[in-house]
């Protein structure tokens, strides 16, 4: 098969499956069987499921799962996590536990600005488009209070709006750059409806007026950048607290805080730091229905805001006493998109006690911080091998359906050695 | 419900679940129904996916799709997605069908090196640990044979291995720095085997040795950061075959360049532009069982290799000729980890036609440019909210069981208006 399939998008879903079953995978029936099990067998949820995406053919299964314990600002939550990667839930329990029986997570935010802008281009004079812009200012506002009147009533709407010139970096180049409140709202399809109609009434404005010069709009998007929309969130306890089993508390923090310093002094090592971080925030993010994509692709930015990739974290000892704390870019909602949409989604923020955005920014943050506890915890204490490979062993062995006499022997083997599924079925052969 | 949870992750599933859905949710039995219809109903397969991650209570389902017309290298792919994003698979399937009539995706991948440090201090002489190194190299390589000697044997294994001097940044810091080839593995745990493996035995020698001076290794950790692991992937065509409805093909390619060199100069544009890219990664990375917060971090870093947070792909016309092009680093693999143990993960494989590490990366890399193609053409012609808005607007009716005419006449009613849950909700009273 090497050749355009026309019209997919037009087929049923049983249709697509059994065309793409059909032409290529190597066993037809058995690859429509395995679908049709990942299929709920409740026709309307799944054609809701169906409806969150196009091509749909079955649902992709990530392990939903739940740490509790984790204690932000003096009150426990039990917080959903979605992730496929092993370790991570139990760490992040781990961790959080730990801290609750140190005062827990203290978290804040201080803001949650989102912003947007129209990108255009403008050949004339400065004066001119500036001098227009303060002009139709409230004409702008106005036009788009059908979009923005909602929001408003409830307390949140377009907060600035501003022409700036961007000439220096790019001939011609100007944003209309939109700040809003977006509330409990991640607020995507609220700024992106907002500057499409700002967009075009500005357009409108400017011809009618018969403004002097060129006015060309390349686009008008939101920014997944928010350095605005940021959660502080720390732990503290005292050094001689700090003992992990054979290790005292001051050699302890000595090496996690040169841990955390080498994520900050080189690059290689921040990057998978910070990867860390993102495997509880991720988890956390996804869970509630909201988008792991706009959450990295911001914080990974904001790590390297100053001209360099660096950790996200930070870690000291002051007096006696052991502090590490993060500040995380989360713009993430509790209401609109899929937060309520997804059932499981909406499940996540009743386990939370339906929390409003700033307190989910505060929880999610704080499970990134447990997470990156606990790695390097690991790291700088047993290594993180030890107890991976072990659930990595088990996961294959179950899947090979090994007996539990066959589990246990494999795991004295494979004490030394790296577990990879053509050794474990290996073992398993003698 | 304010205090800890002790001893929860040893309960078993059904008590965990009781547990939670008891204490947290607003109608445990409601939600226990839920969790049990997220859950497969064959006993064996659901425990495979339990065993992926810890305190799991059931799967958590992100659409799983198919992009056709994905033409690589001049070979048509079935991508499978994994995405809970609307418009994304539609735009990458859209886009793939386009340039498929254009030639298709041209990619490559050079190299795909892994790395992995160990971290240590050491107070004293340069010389003598450096001399030391370079005297206990073989055996240290030697010593990690059990954890290696399988993956040599299939053509790849440790590449190099150096002692590198931080104490440029830092007062007494070096690395041990291996690179490696890890074949058709993403090589997480090979690298983090052999790295405890081989420090081990550095300490162990050192000690034996008498070697002068203090050694304290902080952490042994493979890096998730591979600006040597990197898949190119272009597209290109007469600027007159690049016309968009209305809009002739030299105005879409001056708007679409426009706007990627406006993702280049400007950090907030570049985050929702590398987002958009990654929507089409993450996707892939999902559905074929790698770990997307690794690619995430990398991607993100890599975009500010330069010092400054910029745009992954760009595009240019040259000699009438419209070029967009991307290089993205991936460390992926097609064996090992998740890909073959979820059982849509291997289907994935199947439907890819089990292509190596590097096809996959090429595979990904184009989905990803696909992606941004979609995004950048919605955004220079018809903005990306008309589309968007709409598939929006039919989820919530469909959660909300609205009837075929509600749900015609809410499209009518909506299409000058913001689609919120509350306004349909609104709407549907009236």
């Amino acid at each position: 098969m090497n050749q355009m399939i026309r019209n997919f998008s037009r087929l049923t879903k049983e249709e697509k499956t059994e065309l793409i079953t059909k032409l290529f995978t190597s066993d037809a029936p058995a690859a429509c069987e395995l679908l049709s099990k990942y299929n709920l067998q409740d026709p309307t949820v799944q054609s809701l499921h169906d409806g969150f995406a196009e091509n749909t053919l079955a649902n992709y299964y990530i392990p939903y799962s739940v740490a509790p314990n984790v204690m932000v600002n003096g009150r426990f939550y039990c917080v959903p996590m979605a992730i496929e990667e092993s370790s991570v839930v139990a760490a992040a329990s781990k961790s959080a536990s730990f801290w609750a029986q140190r005062g827990g997570f203290k978290a804040s935010v201080e803001k949650a600005v989102k912003k947007g802008q129209i990108h255009l281009y403008y050949k004339g004079d400065k004066k001119i488009i500036f001098a227009f812009f303060e002009k139709v200012k409230d004409n702008l506002l106005r036009a788009c209070e059908p979009i923005t009147k909602k929001m408003t009533e409830r307390g949140g709407g377009i907060t600035s709006l501003a022409l700036v010139d961007k000439t220096d970096v790019e001939k011609d180049y100007f944003q209309i750059d939109l700040s809003a409140d977006t509330m409990d709202s991640m607020g995507a399809n609220f700024i992106n409806s907002t500057l499409e109609c700002l967009a075009q009434e500005f357009k409108r404005l400017f011809e009618e007026e018969k403004i002097a010069g060129e006015l060309q709009i390349i686009m008008c998007i939101l920014s997944n950048y928010t350095p605005e929309c940021v959660a502080h969130v720390e732990v503290s306890a005292p050094v001689d607290d700090m003992a992990d089993g054979d290790m005292s508390g001051s050699v302890f923090c000595e090496k996690f805080v040169k841990a955390v310093r080498i994520a900050h002094l080189c690059t290689e090592r921040a990057v998978t730091h910070n990867k860390g971080i993102m495997n509880g925030v991720d988890a956390v993010v996804i869970a509630t229905g909201n988008d792991f994509r706009a959450v990295e692709a911001c914080a990974h930015a904001y790590a390297g805001r100053e001209g360099r990739y660096s950790s996200l974290s930070t870690a000291e000892v002051k007096d006696g006493v052991f502090r590490f704390w993060m500040d995380v870019p989360l713009a993430i909602g509790t209401v609109g998109g899929l937060t309520r949409l997804h059932p499981l989604a909406g499940l996540s923020m009743d386990i939370l006690g339906n929390p409003s955005a700033k307190e989910l920014m505060m929880i999610t943050a704080s499970v990134g911080l447990a997470q990156n506890f606990g790695a390097v915890r690991s790291l700088v204490t047993s290594g993180i091998q030890r107890g991976h490979m072990k659930m990595h062993l088990n996961n294959i062995l179950l899947s090979m359906g090994a007996s539990t006499e066959q589990m246990e022997k494999a795991n004295v083997f494979f004490k030394d050695k790296i577990v990879s599924h053509s050794a474990v079925e290996e073992f398993l052969k003698k």
